[in-house]
This record gives structure tokens, C-alpha cells and sequence, in this order.
């Protein structure tokens, strides 16, 4: 029996075991492998230098980048961070079987809305390995079962940290040993994406690149998101000092980031004032500023910045519905009837008023946990929590209650 | 340019047009369809009697089944519910604007999530020229622009019914021209099913083999199910005349529904008592019992049914898991822990205790209207009402606030 399919298919039992697990029980587990991975801390490290040294050589060679070779890291903060991440997560409330509802359609008949585990997740990760933890913990806590592909440039410190944490979870005789599980190669990944009987979610983390080619081959659900070309549009009544302010904070605090600034549009009646303020601002901060573009779907990830004069706010919004790829979209004004307008037709999973494009993000929005960013139209959108990785199923009580019945008119339903 | 592309990047732009369009103006909308229908209701049967004519021809040809000539037929009733369902949409309570949530996530920072449309419907439709007037009454009310394919044995009825609305919606200036579209080759459904850079969600309404033939062709998400293999599960501690009673209505009050039962499992301790009386029942009800079969994932669609013995309740919901479509399925006990377990454990839309799987509806569960049953592990599962043609997005207003203040430790997130 070929390996993979093996996985999927006890992954897919497993996930119907873990509807029994307790908040309780979850909690503990995750308690547990908090304090594992703090104690072996050392074992960790040690793994990831292994796989730094050999992704140097890899940089060197010029076979990875410098932002993969980053993120590759792990370093004392990360680590901590990490960690701090699993025990966030045990703390937060439990999100299966929470009744979202509950009435009664008819005498004696009663319709519950109970949200439950989504079944089994695929993730596809790569370079950064503090995912690993991140994602078995929001699995946990979701009651899911999890099938996790880490990249190949982090193999050794994904195996240490997988290892540790399924230790800890077999131990636990009521939960499901094959609710987590790692593979490893890349024709692994192939087949994954076509096990669509058994995995209901994929989740990419890592280059628009990848997402871009999972998207391309699966027919199961992908929530994530590829590009991230968010925009900055400078309203005729926009409060100048907040555009700079926002404006550098957008594109320079981390300019690798999804959430960050690619373009910014300014209204055209700025053109001989505030525009070369805000240039000479981006160039004071070391950011190289593009005009009259032929593509405006760049998204630079550096501190580089596309900048484009609007004749008004409708060909702003036009210009982002086109371009844009639905993630976080600004508009910087103090004219209140344009900042709704804007809002509510730039059709984007984030849209901002006077504020940085950088707060897109599921911790800032008061989450406690992100399980990514989505940029799609159905299910989530947006920096995604917790209650993304569920949904829900009708319960239906009742007495023996028939549909003849009510076809007849013997009986009602409430109104 | 090709037809298709153009009506779709058309109902594009429509979509966003169409977030603009008030409560008041989409209920007026609707009340003057639902007047301009009845006013039209000798030239849409008139219609309508043409497309049966032909479909009574292809009918003795054998080119369609007998169930589709029915659903094809626009009596005086279907007509009259047809237009009743126009005027109860325009009833129900917008689903879009509304805000969901709204909080402060930092001094002068906050945070709203709003419903808004999905955007661009395209709705795939055989036989029933009821669906038309109801699909776009739906899309109306959630502000969705929408194209219509639907099966060429009703083109005669679909035209005119489209025609009347389409003529309605074209005297409002105020709404987008474009938001309802109707195609009408085969050849236009592949290519609408290749346009997910502009359709945003499918949901198809027909055979098993036309929703089947969609989930394989397009990268599109998909609203629907294809099979409908509903159970009930007799327990060892049921009550031999709900479940009687319960198992003839799921079987015989629509046999040819998606929610209608199509495999009956009895405890093994009820097999020489209370197994013998079901089957007379049945018997007596002309429904033909199927035993000892190889296959357990048919979908009869008519008066038969398959009978197995289960050795226990953990046996019959594994079997559900393993042969059902998640569709709904339902236990007859007395017991509360067995019910329970079984409403827990079973990974369909509806789990049902003592009551006929018959009531799986949209009408039923009290949502005034319905899109569709939904078998997803995503978006919208179960019968599916307005809010599974919209989502989310969130507004933030902030006043100048940058990230860096936050990573700096100058300001704070609330908690």
C-alpha cells in the first residue's frame, strides 16, 4: 500500500477519534508539549545549526535566498516565541462544539448549530520551523488531524520538534496517535494534493510561488493567500503628516511582509505639493520609488514603492479592484463620506482608514492565534483565527416526528 | 473578444457596482419581479407547454429520463410558489452590511468585520425553471452578480422568465445591467467554469452526474453536493414505532429527494423481531428491500432501500463515515448517551436523533430560503440560506497609527 495514502487514510479515521477529545485533555497535551520543547531547547538548536550550516552552503551556491536562509533561523528569540506561541494557544478558548445556536423549528422539535472540527489538514511549509509547533498546536486545539510538509532546507530541526511533540501526544492513550504526521519528499506533496476523499483543507505557509503552484493542483479547498499587493491611496482631504507617517511605517517597517505597501496612489490635486514631500520622505528612508509602471501588480517584498497619480477616488478603487490582490487596501482622509466609499467598494479582505496596512494580522485584530492570511472569498477572509480550521453541523432532535405531517397540514412549523 | 470572457469581466465589474445597492431599493426590486411574473404568468406557461412538447418528443426518443420531464413541467402551482418565493426574499432580513462584530483593538483603533456579497455567482441549473426566478431573487437580496446556464430542454421558459426580470432590473438606473446574465450553450459552461479570475462561486442544481461533472472541471469553489446517501441507524434501544414510522416517511414521502433515506442499519439484537416488522412495513409501502449487497454507497432515488444488520452502534457509525455522503443521517434510540455518541462521531451536515431525514431543508430549519444543501467541509454546509452567498470583510479605522509604535513598545493592543 503505497505510503501516503496509508497516512491520509489513518489521519482520516484518526480525525474522527479526535471528535471525542475533551477541552480539558487538549489543554493538558498542549501544556505538556510546551514545557518538552522548553526542556529540550538545546536539542533544538543544535538541530537547526546542522540545517543553517548546510543552507550557507546552499546560499553560497546560490540555490536558496537570503529571506529563505532567514527565515531558516532559529534563534533564542524565535525559539522563545515559539514556545510562548503553544501556551498561547492552550489558553484560548476551545472553539468545536460550541452551540452557535439552537431553536425549536417546531413542537417538540429542536435544531441545534454546533461548530466542529474541519477533518484533516494539509499543511505545506517552508524554511521557518517554528510553524511545526505553531500548526500542531492550532490543530490540537481545533481537535483536527494535521499532515505537515515541512521544506527540505529544515528537515532536520522540523524532525527534532515533530518528534518531541508526537512523543508527548502517544503518550496520551485517548488520543489518536495519527492525528499528526510528517512527510517528508517532494513527489510527497504531488500526491498529497490529490487526496482530496481524505484531506478537506490545505494551508501553504511559505513563497507566493508555492501557494501559487498548489492552487494550481489540487481540487481540494487552499486557504491562504499568494500575492500581497496592498495599497496607500492619498485622498484629496488627507491629513499629510498621517500619509507620511503611515506611508513609511507601511512599506519600511518590514517591507518583506504580505501586509506591507507595494503602491501608493495619490489624488491628482497633490501632485505639485504633497507628492514631493512624500518622495523625498521614501528616499530619505532608502526607498526607491517607481513611477509610470507598465504592470502595476508588482509586489517588490524590498523597500521599493510603485507610485501612480489618480484623477479622483473612483479611478483609485478602480485601479485597486484591478491590480490589487485582495488583501489590505488604505485610504488616508479625513473626509468621512470617502473613506466609506472607499471601504465599501474596494473589494479587498482588509480596508483601512488612516492607518498602516502592516496591522493585517491576526494577533494585532485580537485573535491570540493566526492561522494564516486569506485572500479567498468563501469560508475565511483575512487574517484567520482559530475558527477558521472549523465548521458545523446541524443537530436535529426530535420524537418521532415525520414530514408527512407537516406536507398534510396535520402539523405547523413555528414561524 | 470572446462572449463569454466579456459577460464575465461585465458581471465583475456589476458585483461592484452592486455593493452599493440599499435594502430599499432591493426589496423594490424584487416586489416589482414578483409583480411582473404574475402579470406574465399566460406567456411563461404558454412557454413553458412548448418546452414540454419537446421534451414529451426527446422523452419517447429516450434521450431524457421521465423524473427530468417532470421537473421540467410549470404548473399552476410550481408557478404559483415560484412566484411566492420572489416575494418571500424580498421579506427576509438583508444579509449584507451588517456588522458582525466591533471592537477597539487599541487606543482610537477599531476593528468592525462586515458581511458583504461573495461577488460573482455562476448557477448551473438542469430541468426546473422554477430555479431561475428563485437564484436571482437570492442573488438580489445578497447584492451578487450572477450568471445563469440553464439545461436546453427549459430554454423556451428560462428566455422568458429572464426576459420579464431582466426588463424590471434594466428600468432601475440605479442598478448595474449586467448583475444577471443568462448563457445558454454547453460549450459557454466549460468556459465559465475556467473563469475563476472572475467567478467567485459555483453552485450547480441537477443531476448527480452534471454536479459531479463540475467538481472535476473547475478550480472554482463549488456549492453543492452530488450524492445524497442518507441512513438511519435503528438502535437496540429504540421505540419500535417511531422507528417505523420514521424509516416510511424517509423512504417513501419523496423517495427521489437528496435527503430521503437510501440505507437502513438495525442492531443485530432486533433481528428477529423488530428487523421482520420493518420489512413488512416496507413491503406494505411497495418499497423493494435490498440485502447483502457489495456496494453500500447507492443512491436508489426511488422505493427501494438497503437493509443491513449492525453488530453495534460503534460498527453503524463507522459504516455511515465509510459509505455516507455527509449528507444526513439519523439514529432512532431512547438511549441519550448512544444518541449523543452518534451525533458526535458521524461526519455528516446532519445528525438527526428520532426524527425522519426528510426534514433536511432550508425551508424546514426556518431559513426562508434556500441556495442549496451543502455536503463542503468549508464555507456553508447543511441546507445553505442567504448568508452562504456572502462573507466577510474587516473595516479598520485608526487616526495615523503605525505598527513601529507597537513593536516599539510605545503603545499597546488591548488584551
Amino acid at each position: 500500500m503505497n505510503n501516503i495514502l496509508q497516512i491520509a487514510g489513518l489521519a482520516k479515521e484518526a480525525s474522527v477519534s479526535a471528535l471525542h477529545l475533551t477541552t480539558e485533555i487538549k489543554n493538558r497535551l498542549l501544556t505538556d508539549i510546551y514545557n518538552a520543547l522548553k526542556e529540550n531547547k538545546e536539542r533544538i538548536l543544535n538541530a537547526n545549526l546542522k540545517d543553517v550550516k548546510n543552507a550557507e552552503r546552499l546560499l553560497n551556491e546560490g540555490k536558496i535566498t537570503l529571506s529563505l536562509y532567514k527565515r531558516l533561523i532559529l534563534d533564542e528569540n524565535k525559539f522563545r516565541d515559539m514556545v510562548q506561541g503553544v501556551n498561547d494557544v492552550s489558553l484560548l478558548e476551545d472553539p468545536v462544539n460550541k452551540v452557535m445556536w439552537s431553536k425549536d423549528i417546531a413542537e417538540g422539535i429542536t435544531l441545534k448549530k454546533i461548530t466542529c472540527p474541519i477533518g484533516v489538514l494539509g499543511i505545506i511549509f517552508e524554511a521557518r520551523p517554528d510553524v511545526i509547533s505553531q500548526i500542531i498546536s492550532l490543530s490540537i486545539k481545533t481537535s483536527n488531524a494535521v499532515i505537515l510538509k515541512g521544506g527540505s532546507e529544515a528537515e532536520e530541526t522540523n524532525k527534532i520538534i515533530f518528534n518531541i511533540i508526537k512523543n508527548i501526544l502517544d503518550s496520551y492513550s485517548d488520543i489518536p496517535s495519527d492525528m499528526i504526521n510528517l512527510i517528508h519528499s517532494r513527489e510527497d506533496v504531488k500526491e498529497l494534493l490529490s487526496l482530496d476523499k481524505y484531506i478537506n483543507l490545505i494551508i501553504p505557509r511559505g513563497s507566493n510561488s508555492l501557494v501559487k503552484y498548489i492552487k494550481e493542483n489540487t481540487k481540494i479547498p487552499v486557504l491562504g493567500h499568494s500575492d500581497g499587493i496592498c495599497h496607500i491611496y492619498i485622498d484629496e482631504f488627507a491629513d499629510e503628516s498621517k500619509a507620511l507617517k503611515i506611508c513609511i511605517d507601511a512599506k519600511c517597517q518590514y517591507p518583506s511582509a504580505c501586509n506591507s505597501v507595494e503602491t501608493v496612489l495619490v489624488h491628482k490635486s497633490l501632485k505639485d505639493t504633497f507628492l514631493n514631500k512624500l518622495k523625498t520622505e521614501f528616499i530619505k528612508n532608502d526607498v526607491k520609488v517607481n513611477e509610470n509602471l507598465e504592470d502595476w501588480s508588482i509586489e517588490y517584498g524590498d523597500k521599493t514603492v510603485s507610485l501612480k497619480i489618480a484623477e479622483n477616488i473612483d479611478e483609485a478603487i478602480m485601479h485597486i479592484n484591478k491590480y490589487g490582490s485582495g488583501h489590505t487596501d488604505c485610504i488616508i482622509t479625513e473626509n468621512d463620506e470617502n473613506a466609506e466609499k472607499f471601504m465599501l467598494l474596494v473589494d479587498s479582505a482588509g480596508v483601512y482608514k488612516n492607518i498602516s496596512t502592516r496591522f493585517a494580522d491576526g494577533f494585532r485584530y485580537g485573535f491570540g492565534a493566526e492561522v494564516g492570511i486569506s485572500t479567498n472569498k468563501i469560508h475565511a477572509r483575512g487574517p484567520v483565527g482559530l475558527e477558521g480550521l472549523t465548521i458545523y453541523k446541524y443537530r436535529l432532535y426530535g420524537n418521532g416526528d415525520i414530514v408527512n405531517d407537516f406536507v398534510t397540514g396535520k402539523r405547523h412549523f413555528y414561524k
